[in-house]
């Protein structure tokens, strides 16, 4: 009985420690998540429609199909995530899977910023309730063997990789403001 | 005796649980930090010194203040982490305290090249030695109350967010290529 309770509190404790770490570095990478978007909609605050229309640098991709870009990449984050169907998967055909001036019509800057906005609200919600060890587990574009072989491949790794991929294309927009 | 014995084993599975994760965290951490840099190292490869002098977007900073601001970020590392003296703290002056053309006068672009290929693989030469409970020990740019305040503001945290950095700069150092 004693042993038992015993085994109770420590299996306790190794899950206390685990899920504190766990908890910490969830903070970290959704933190940095959080931090870029903000980045963003931040700049698009202060960008007026003829700047999105604008290339950000000489024959580069404009502002607009940079917004477009970023709106269907998070966007596509609710089913790798498991979080549900995507809100726009319209958006794939001509901001993921074609390149700038492909000659598709795109949605407006404004409709774009609500896009934008409606997509990063719709995964903060997701994310603020995804239980600590769930991040760690697979994320639904990798298979199960590859996985076990490499666990780091997570749904958090996720965040993180698309958090700099964020800050790749927001460092491009930033060209856009004037100096 | 038993119960000692039980004891340490399940304490040692309480720090083996947690630092089986905080593994696969700092994986995760450093694979984005390799791959981030070593598409920096790619692309300086491949562009010819006439381009890495140019603005990498009218009147916004050269390639060449740009590699020489990801060389003085990342050499800051050093201290910051606990990893000793900086290897080219002359170059704070230069990329960091002033903007592109203050009329200080730059290292050349071999020598750039050099100090990046240098403070990357001293860098990962200590990253590649740290004790994974050290990644989540407080770093040298937050106080003491603070960390206690803020656990996350560890120096796992600093790689997470210089990835990032290095991405925003990379999307920018991107139009120097030729299309």
């Amino acid at each position: 009985m004693f042993i038992k309770k015993f085994y109770t509190m420590q299996t306790q404790t190794a899950t206390n420690e685990s899920t504190a770490t766990k908890t910490i570095f969830i903070k970290m990478a959704i933190s940095a998540w959080d931090s870029y978007n903000g980045r963003v909609t931040k700049l698009l605050a202060t960008l007026t429609d003829e700047e999105l229309l604008a290339e950000t640098a000489p024959g580069r991709n404009t502002g607009i199909y940079l917004v477009g870009h970023l709106v269907a990449v998070s966007d596509g984050l609710f089913p790798i995530l498991g979080f549900g169907e995507r809100l726009y998967p319209e958006l794939d055909k001509i901001f993921l899977e074609s390149p700038d001036k492909s000659g598709h019509q795109m949605p407006s800057i404004t409709e774009l910023k609500e896009f934008w906005n409606k997509v990063n609200s719709k995964l903060s919600d997701h994310i603020s309730k995804m239980p600590a060890d769930e991040w760690f587990a697979r994320h639904n574009n990798v298979s199960e063997a590859d996985f076990s072989k490499e666990p780091h491949r997570n749904k958090l790794n996720i965040i993180l990789n698309r958090t700099s991929h964020t800050s790749y294309h927001l460092g491009q927009l930033a060209y856009l403001a004037k100096k």
